[in-house]
């Protein structure tokens, strides 16, 4: 069976590595008109653009999308919007320490100003119980270009949450940290887990229970979709062209 | 002493009437292009045009901004992006009602869908343990223009909510539940909660904090502004002028 | 309209000045024969002069009462005993807070001993989730009567507060720590809370909802009152006249 | 090894009857002049001789105290002021039903009126996340006088409470439930909780770890005493006689 | 890439079906010597046999080991004793139903007595907040064989689920109900989930995480192995050959 | 009244001169095949045995049984398959630790290994909310056997437990630390609990509400045996004597 998943934005060359045979990645490099995502502005910019795409995407008969940022932007409303599985690197990470650690684990972010919505977003998936601690690069997503700095940040963080926090695995919590976790996994001795991974490994499964099985997201309750006429005329009038 | 409160949406003469005196009541009926808020779309829709006016506000002097949805649509962004407090329904209301509550009380809400995003917020705002419980009207926010049979609704729902539930005070979790409060209180003898009144009185107070003691919503943190150029420039390619 | 609220203990003048024009501040510094109320045992004696004067207070056409110590001496039992609104300093500072802060926010108190006691009232309130820390100045009640000491202390917590636990908000623990919050809060850059001044305006607001809508705290439950008969007899019993 | 609890309110011959042979009843039937403690205004009435007496037993060189309302009154107060182990029914009732319980346990109370607080002391003892549900007899305690319509009304709910609740084991949460447990356990078939008894074993233990172990609650914190001359001069004057 | 995974118990040719064309699929229907492990004695002598064949499986070079009893049975105790990821129903299952659901979902079990246990493990993984309701068909292990009775009981206790508990998705809670998912979810509109498919899933996004990017459950703290030699002499002496 | 309670494992004496006159101290020091119980595989083959002895020992008359190791391993099976009272370290320190901390207290254990499971216990039995930290002496069992290093650690670790994390009461985390607490309590200032001594106490305390009152853990739910029957054929295939 194939599968194929839009990716919003991302490397397609590395995406298609890390995902298997069976998976076609496509990836939008969607022009949002903000420089990142640290800002709740900027995100909620970035959300209209990012639904617009995964409407488009259910059209165009992907088995699933893959949302790239750790905030996890619109992953609520493209739910509600789309009947395929939508993957998130918060949620998905979080699931997958979830099994790694017989206790808790750490999440490594890049400033403060993330914390709070991103521990909302945590709790709100049910995960507040299963972390050991956030702990704090002080790196902007830019300055993680800088691989080098960036990993001797991580490093010293996830030392400090295995030792002192007593976590059992570390998430590195931005998409910003991406292709760091093996290094950092062997100096440690704990799993490290790189957020695009989880989402890609994610997104795979969610898309084939979906294919195979007619399992995703629910539609009663917090998914629901807009009526169908009032929907398409709103869309319309937003994006110019009909869901 | 004088304030001034911008209200984003409402009817302003009742508006001005809760008021107090000392608050001279501005209200902006924007024009969302959704007939309601009902959806995470509609809701993300309607926050765009709500931000250019929360930026717009502070430039021109208002002493506090009240949002009119029980979404709390665009709360975060909103204080994120000025120092004046902005207040809002479901927080004003929850709050008001823990005070009023020995025990717990409900929330009466229109549909099934708006739960688990109410309740996340409501969570996030640290009120889970207070919680009896959520009921639901089954009337949508048009439907709750006929007065008389949402009354009738209102009222079957809080009489079993202070009976079975346990509930001691009852919030109206829905502005399109306006002025329904008064009459249903009579009935049953708990605090019945209208939400646009419960905003008005917490946004005056917060209001006071401000103009006289400073005391706004922290920028350090969560809260924490995007940097002023990089804004600027942001704010002005979406919305056509600078903030 | 006017208000008229009694506060059990305070600076007249101060706090007429914080108060709004429309409010009357009357102050009863009641004598309860111990030097402060650090303790239970203390508490409790003072909860006995403190009842007597609530309930004289609703008799006396008040519309509202305003404790003054962060322990919230009283709150509970005065709420039974009385329908117009009463409001306490660690309740409201809390409220405050939560309003104000993304994430958490921290709470300094002066020593250990209140540590318990204040942690399972704001627990009882609902704000366990939102607080970052409890941080401890080592100073007695009346130590606090150096000003200048005192402030040291709260500058040198509050900054652990903000840069070690993440609060975006300080709750200033003990109304012997009035008076400091404004200068405190121009150092550190993040909202501090005078919690004789949160009391103020909550039992504004609270004294403006119940004499324009009737809302105070619910009679159903927990705030029940004792049968009218049988509570005359006994409170004549204990004070001497009748209630 | 003999030891001596002073008990605070009960049937001295029935309380001998149920303690173990080492152990000698000593009852107290104060007059506290409120003829039940259903309300917080009678509850602090009592605390005040109740203290008074804890205060007496210490310097009488007993080996507990037991206290004797599931309101638990005055444990918080009496353990600041002594050393010796102050035992309570509430308490000591959910300690021994969370050993009974692999799941959840129900616990049985006579009105409305009393939820409220008596579930913020289980949540403050930590037992929150152990109680299946709190049901009301809609009985006030001098109606529980009445043994048989008491007992109806128990069965009824505890019954309730084993099938719909999912409740193992029940706690008959007034003293006024007093001698109905043994009975009703063979009716269920499940454990029932008599609050007296609880409390008299629970002070049992406590007066033998106090007595050969020199355990007792910790004088570090919560509950700390007044410093002693201070204390001995405001006890003096309230109460007549020094400490 | 090719991925080996050993079930412990289930039907070798369905879940070779259910699983991807690149798994291959083993199956060890172990004589445990109890008809089913619905008591903790039983489960306790079932994990002996279970923990001999994980070791095994690990030497014998599988990628995963899929447990398959909704107790997930020797999960703790597998991951302890090896290195390659292990599966179990209630964990995948959960975690899937999360993913799913913006607000909350039920699950459905068998017996009462299974639910403490359950409840356990649930809120050990960390989902307490995120399930609606456990409800109970009624039905033993050995009674599920009969498909129609038991598809009935599930589809009666799943509409109650959704409706009176606001359920939005459905796990069935035990592998006795295996195969009955689909049929349930075209009546309900809601997913119902599988726990063997879930398992089967997650197992293989767990080998493939393991076998390309070396991540497995955190050998540091919890699931830290025993001493090598210490463990081989244990090993040998309890199951007659070295590990 | 007598009473004659089975200890699994300990020293005889010791235990004999801990319990009350009226208790008959029995100890079986099974051989279980381990040389502690630090990792799961090694208290699952402790289980083994203990599960026999438990049954062995309601049928030779005891009036309850007391587990002898901080994991309280085999506790929740043991109740499944008697009806005697089964008290356990952990569990029974625990509540003890409760009721004499007005704040939290702390639990010292040997290794981080442990805490995992532990924390897994005390967060089932209810106490998440109590425990102010779990500290780590970085001892295995065996070497606790040197009791001068013990000791060591254990002040170092309960003073900071102490002054650091606001412990009011020190639970002393494993059965390798007996006879430690008295004089670490002595220096400390604040209630050291030895875990046997706990389990002794509250073994007496349930065998005396098992043998007068017939009060005993519920059989209805999580502890329901297995049916007669089925059982004594499992019992007797397993261990070669009918139960």
């Amino acid at each position: 069976m194939q599968i194929k998943i839009l990716f919003m934005r991302g490397d397609k060359e590395w995406l298609q590595e890390i995902a298997e045979d069976f998976t076609r990645v496509d990836v939008l490099n969607v022009v949002t008109g903000t420089p990142h995502l640290e800002y709740e502005f900027y995100e909620h910019i970035a959300i209209h653009k990012l639904l617009e795409h995964c409407v488009k995407a259910e059209r165009d008969g992907y088995d699933g999308i893959a949302l790239n940022c750790f905030y996890d932007p619109g992953l609520r409303e493209a739910r509600e919007l789309v009947r395929i599985p939508v993957s998130a690197p918060c949620e998905s990470s979080l699931h997958v320490a979830s099994m790694l650690s017989a206790g808790k684990f750490s999440i490594l972010i890049g400033r403060r100003k993330w914390m709070p919505k991103m521990k909302d977003n945590a709790r709100n998936y049910g995960f507040e119980s299963k972390i050991a601690s956030w702990r704090i690069l002080d790196l902007t997503v830019p300055e993680m270009k800088d691989m080098e700095k960036t990993e001797a940040a991580i490093l010293r963080e996830a030392k400090a949450a295995v030792e002192e926090d007593m976590a059992e695995c570390i998430v590195l919590g931005c998409t910003g940290m991406v292709r760091q976790a093996e290094r950092v996994q062997k100096v440690l001795g704990v799993p490290v887990l790189d957020p695009v991974i989880m989402t890609t490994k994610m997104a795979e499964i969610r898309a084939l229970l979906w294919k195979r099985f007619g399992v995703s997201h629910s539609k009663v309750g917090g998914y629901e979709a807009p009526p169908s006429d009032e929907f398409t005329s709103i869309f319309t009038k937003f994006y110019g062209f009909p869901p």
